[in-house]
């Protein structure tokens, strides 16, 4: 039998079950072999930062439980905290309609970003006086 | 007086001003002119959806308030909802730390996904039966 492609899935109902494997063949990694990653802490919604993997950084994650990306800037992976004990620990991995995305629910210990803040978003875009301003407060449910 | 770059700024202030047009020359766009942009829902948290904005679709972004991305697929822009119905209000955009990556916290009409789910990112990792789960169950601080 011909695997589904992400496309065939859309219909599918909730709850439907498909081989791990399979989607994993599928992902549409760009060029440099990779999938942009967003990371998202599990219990106050913060959109932590947003970095990249290769299939082989999916893999380790899924395995390690920890989140492991690959970088562009230094080129190798990067179990993001690893030296900085700011480790991300993996609660949930979910893929897009496309497969061409992944949201990752984490649990964050300490600051995510590399400036010791807590998220990599802080540069707030004011259009109205055509300005940006430094503010690194995130969504937060608590 | 030289720009300050992306970097240079990381030891500002809370509630520091740069100039929209400096930070915006300073973006690190890929080979194809393109930053991957998260929108997420401003209330409930929600990661809705990953898409891609050039220079000129930040612009009309910000300009119009209804999110504008850059459709690869299409190779043109696209005003999330302008056929749908569906339309991406904007409430604030910000950049990463790096320049590379952009979160709009937006208002949402309707569903955000093509399939008309409420968010993207319905395919759920199950590592320990090497499944995924369609689950389109997303955040919500609600």
């Amino acid at each position: 039998m011909a695997t589904s492609s992400f496309k065939d899935r859309e219909n599918c109902n909730e709850g439907s079950r498909f081989p791990l494997d399979e989607l994993l063949g599928q992902l549409c990694f760009n060029e440099a072999g990779l999938l942009p990653v967003i990371a998202q802490q599990h219990d106050t919604g913060e959109v932590l930062m947003l970095a990249w993997m290769n299939r082989e950084a999916i893999h380790k994650t899924l395995e390690s439980g920890m989140v492991t990306y690959w970088s562009r800037s230094r080129q190798c992976y990067w179990t993001k905290g690893l030296t900085s004990g700011n480790l991300q620990h993996l609660i949930e991995m979910k893929f897009d309609c496309d497969g061409d995305a992944i949201l990752c629910f984490v649990d964050q210990k300490g600051p995510a970003c590399h400036t010791n803040r807590n998220n990599c978003f802080y540069y707030s875009v004011d259009p109205k006086n055509s300005s940006v301003i430094l503010r690194s407060e995130g969504f937060s449910a608590k």
